[in-house]
Order: C-alpha cells, then structure tokens, then sequence
C-alpha cells in the first residue's frame, strides 16, 4: 500500500514561539501522518468483508478527512516558516491580486488577522487560491477538515488550534500569537504556494 | 465584485431519476451559487466595522464552505450526466490507477457503491484525485462541507443528500438510487476530470 | 445489555404528509433504534482490546451521539401528531411562558416557522425547555447530534431532514411542508412535554 | 431578557494542574457566557426583520449551542473539584449502576481514561445519565456542542480541549493530564449530579 511521508521542516528560532513547542507541534503532524496510514489500512483489513464490517468502514471513510486535512494543514503552517521571514515583494502578482479583491494588502491582512483572533473556537484561519475562479478566498476551517473548500490550494493557514500558543501565550494570548505567527512568516515561500497554485 | 456563476447542464432522460427530481434539484444547486455570492455581499456589509461585527463575520466565514462546497460538489455532480451513460476503456490510464489502488476496477466500484449505499446520514461518496501523492482517494463528505480533502480534485461524487432520490425511491429505495446513478455515468467526463487534475 | 426499543406512534391521516411518507419515515426511526443497540454491541465487542482497538472504539464513542439522537428527536417528533390536532389552551402555563420570552405565542411562532423554513441545511428547528434556568430556548440542530443543548428538553422538534417531505413536497415546497407540520401538531402533548420536564 | 450568569468555583490547589490554568480556563468559561447573552441580544436584533436577516438569524441560531453547551460543559468540569478529592462510597446506588454496567467501576473507569487520551482530536470524554431509560451511559463530545446527548444529564464530563492541560503538560502529557483530573475529583459531587438526575 502506498504511504503517506511526514516530511521535515527547517524551522529557525522565532518570535514568540518557543522551540519546544514547535516540537511538540510537530509530533503532532506526525501523528497525523501517521493515523492517515493507520485509516488506509484498517480500512483494507476491514474491506475483506464490506458488508458485515460496513458500519465501522463507514466511519473510517468518514474520519479518514480528519487526519488527511491535519496532515495537509500543518504541512503548510510549518513551511511558511522556513528560511526565516522575508516580505512579500510590492511587485508580485500575488500581492497585487489580494489587493485587487480586499482593496489594499494591508486591509486584507488587518482582516484576517481580525479573523484568526476573534472567530470563536478552535481551527484554521486560511488564505485559498480557488482554481475553478483565479480568485483568493479566505474562511475559516474548524478542527481540521470541516470546511476545507474543496480542489482550492490552502496559499497561507494559521493554526488556531490551542497547542500553537497555549503552552507560549496562554489561551489569553491568542491575539499576540497571530501577530507572532504573522511577523515569522517567510512570504517568499506563499507566494511560492500561489504559484504552483495558479501555473 | 467578482461573483460566482450557476453552470447549464445538458442533462438527458435517466434511468430512475425523474426529470422533475433533476429540475428540482438544479434549483437547490443554482440557491448554493446563489448563497456563496450573498455571504461574499454580507462579508463586505459586515466588514465595515470588523471588530463591531466580528462575531457575525466569524459565523459567515465558517458558513462560508457550506455554500461553497454545495456548489462545486453539484458540479461535479450534474456535469457526470451530461451526454448520456458511457463506459470507462479499458485503455485509460485513470482505470488502469484504480486497479492499481483496489486490486481491480469492479472490485473499487463495488467498495464504493457499498459506502454509498451504506454509510449513515447524508453526504456524499466522493472519489479523489490527490494532487501532491498523484494518487486516488475515497472518502466521505458529510453535509457539503465536512470531509473535503485540501487540495484534491473531486473526480467523482454521489449525492446521498435525500432530494437525490427520496421523491423516485422513497428513502428505502437509497441503494437502487446508488446503482441507477452509477449507470448513468458518462465516464469519459469522469476521465477528463482525471486528465485536468493529474495534468 | 439492556437495550434500547423502538415505541409505536398512533398517528391519523395527516395535512399534507402521506401515510406513505410516514410509514417510511418510521422505518428510519427504527433504523436509529437498531443502530443504537448496535453501537453498544460493537463497542461491547472491540473493548475486549481496549487498547489494540482504541481508534475504531473513539469513533463509536463520537457516532453514537449521531444514531441516540436520531432516536430521541423522532419520538418528540411522531408523538405530537399523536391524536389529532388539538390547540394550545390559552390558560396553559406553557403558553404563557413562550409569551413571557417571546412578546406573544403567535410571534413566537411565526418565528420559529422562519427558522424551521429558511435556516440553511437539513435538521431540527427546536423548542427546548432549560431544567436550570427554568426558560424556554429555541435553537437549531444540524443532522441529529450537532447542537443539542444539555440537559434541556426537547419539548418540539420539527424535522427539517429532506426524507421528511420530499416524497409529498418535492425541495420547493419546503415551507409548506412546515406550515402542515405545525398544522398537525396535537398541542395537548406537547404541553405535556412541558410539564414533565418541568415538574 | 433573562440573563445567563456566570458561577464562581471553589477550587482548592490541585495536583498537576496549576492555578494558572484553573485562572485561564475560567476566563475561558465566563466567555461562553458572556457569549450565550450575547447571541440572544443579537438574535432580539435582527429579529426586528425576520426575513430580511433570515440568514444571519439562522447562523446566531445554529452556534448558540457552542456557546450554550460551552457554558454547560464547564460548569460540570469546574464544580467536581470543589472540596477537593473525596472517593466514592462503595455504598452508592450510582458506583452500583456502574457496575450493573460494566461490570466492575474499575473497569469503566479503566476505559473510560482509554476514551478521554486516545479519543482523536479536542472535545470532552462524557458520563451521562439517561433519565428515560435510566441508565447511564458514555460517549464523546466534539467542540463543545457536537455528540451532546438528548435530555441526558451530564455526570461527569473530562476537558480535552487543549487550554485544560497543554501548558501544564504540553500535548505529549495528555495522559498525564486525565490521571490529574480523575485524582483531583471530588466524587461526592458527581454523585450528587447523578441523584439529582435520577431524582
């Protein structure tokens, strides 16, 4: 059977977020990984009879997007980290198409960082490039797989979950934490993420 | 501002599904157009005063992949009718990936029908073309919006949503609802959805 | 194992629904039941390896809330039909509560059949009484176990499942489906609802 | 309009988990509070014109049960520590229910610690009571408002939301952390939650 690889990231030292919990966050997406296996082959084991076994294949089908989509979302939180920040540049198209649909970059980014914050409860804060439209989307996903918009390349996700800064911040500091997160973001790497989206 | 467009479909007479089910449930598919274009309006009302309205713009923003999704979910849906049924060649390279995946193409359909017809609630069974592995997936997605896989391009997807099939099979008719879609597939669309994702 | 079992609702010809409809729509109330049952079996079966099974067991454990309330919800929902219509006394303690909360029963119920007809999705619009508080709430519920308030009871739920009127409806005649729905409503139970969960 | 108001707690110092996060998490609960009121005074708002705000009004009536159950899930949480760790009697009508149940109260508690740190993903490990059938009975809660069980009474309700425990132990200490709790119970007030629901 085919598997899923956690891949490594090159994270330096960052603002705000300490070390150890980039290492524990990280164990995290490796658990996901990990359970994206373990769904594929249970769901396997299971199938050798689909009938009797249809309940429980019918919740792994189900929660198979739970562990698929945490894998996915850290995937992109932990490369926009890479390299150390670096601003997004006032020529790239990128930068031109947000503000294009948001008024100005700036507008865009005080709103999101607004949604980030104060939408209550945990999940994802999340940039999109919808490929159907050659448009940027942005809305919120819950846990990890209620609400991804579906065949839309996720261009910047932030982690609202409460291990991302609970341990650094307490749940108090919520706010800081966006704005943490934001000033460490190597821009270079999302417009990156816009461009393999939109070739 | 930018607004999405409700698609026509060329949709001729079906097995089992009566023409007044597919007029019916065209307008439920043209009212997600519809929504996902109002939210995008009442985001930008709301957004005046962001930090005022921010619990009304968090509940929009979540809200938001459920119109979305309604939408390209029943795009993929309709547009695999068009043309009338046609059967999947030997020679494709997206039938020859499903044998690699489940051991043979009849024993994938026949594992898929079987979700389908057997997983509780109402969602969609959805056949996934993932972008980053270049290999297929299958899962389930509740409601429209719980379970999409980032990044991965619908290739094929049931509505078990009961205006499917609860007005020309009553609910206890849902599994030959599931086999009468299924032959009324045009898989040559199914394909070209291959084609353009794994381009 | 004490199991759970499925009640019998004497319910007469009914505004609008068919016989047919709800015949039908009884067999999936016993459906919950025997997934209720089977839920318990299945988790009795795989707790034999704690540990070995601890996946399959969470998903059990997070799925039985869907096949229990799916149960619950139905048997509020035959049993006011229950007897025939039958209105609402004006002395009834009931009544003068939803008009303390909601300025007048007709205005209160006129809202509550716009949230039943216009709120987004399938599901239950609810009248709930709160044992804590001793008020009335009105809130929705998505599918059968996502929102229900705790500890409250369900004094009227009115099923916004699609298998609820498709079938005589078709989708656009969703409001009409409603307005038949309270229409039918023997008041006399529901009142009882009330003092039971009052008392 | 009827207010919800925000209880105090009497929480003595605890084993493992620190005063810190008791301080945290309680600002945490008084926000869903504060936001249950909140979604009331907003639905009184746009109820002014129930047609025109239909969707809004709609969403407000959708999340009032994170909020709500929020609010309700805490209060069980919080007031089982109050008084410190005191057993349960061997003598109590409810540890004997446990046992009718599952055999031995070990062997639930046993599995009932397996739920709460294997169950994937945030949400609450739940002992309820069933006042219809008068049986207690174990499931999982997402968020805080998704798997709640009709009309059933909460006896005992385990935070696996990650502000309970991941700056005290970080996510790798979640067992940890349930140990800590369960310790730290006061039994004589969960036995008190199951006479005044069973009463």
């Amino acid at each position: 059977m085919k598997q899923f690889t956690a891949k490594s990231f090159n994270i330096p030292a960052l603002k705000g977020i300490s070390a150890k919990t980039i290492e524990e966050h990280l164990k995290l997406y490796q658990g996901y990984v990990k359970n994206s296996n373990g769904i594929m082959e249970m769901y396997g084991k299971y199938n050798a009879d689909p009938v009797a076994n249809s309940y429980v294949l019918g919740e792994l089908g189900r929660r198979f997007s739970f562990e698929y989509n945490g894998m996915r979302n850290h995937e992109v939180y932990f490369s926009a980290l890479e390299g150390g920040p670096l601003p997004l540049k006032d020529s790239s198209p990128f930068k031109k198409l947000i503000a294009e649909d948001w008024k100005s970059f700036d507008e865009w980014l005080n709103g999101f960082k607004i949604m980030a914050a104060t939408t209550r409860g945990i999940g994802w804060a999340v940039l999109w490039y919808d490929r159907k439209e050659k448009r940027l989307l942005a809305s919120w996903v819950d846990e990890q797989h209620l609400g991804q918009l579906q065949d839309c390349a996720m261009i910047l996700g932030v982690d609202m979950w409460e291990h991302s800064y609970v341990a650094d911040y307490q749940p108090s500091g919520k706010k800081q934490y966006v704005e943490d997160y934001i000033a460490n973001l190597n821009w270079e790497i999302i417009e990156e993420n816009f461009k393999k989206a939109s070739a």
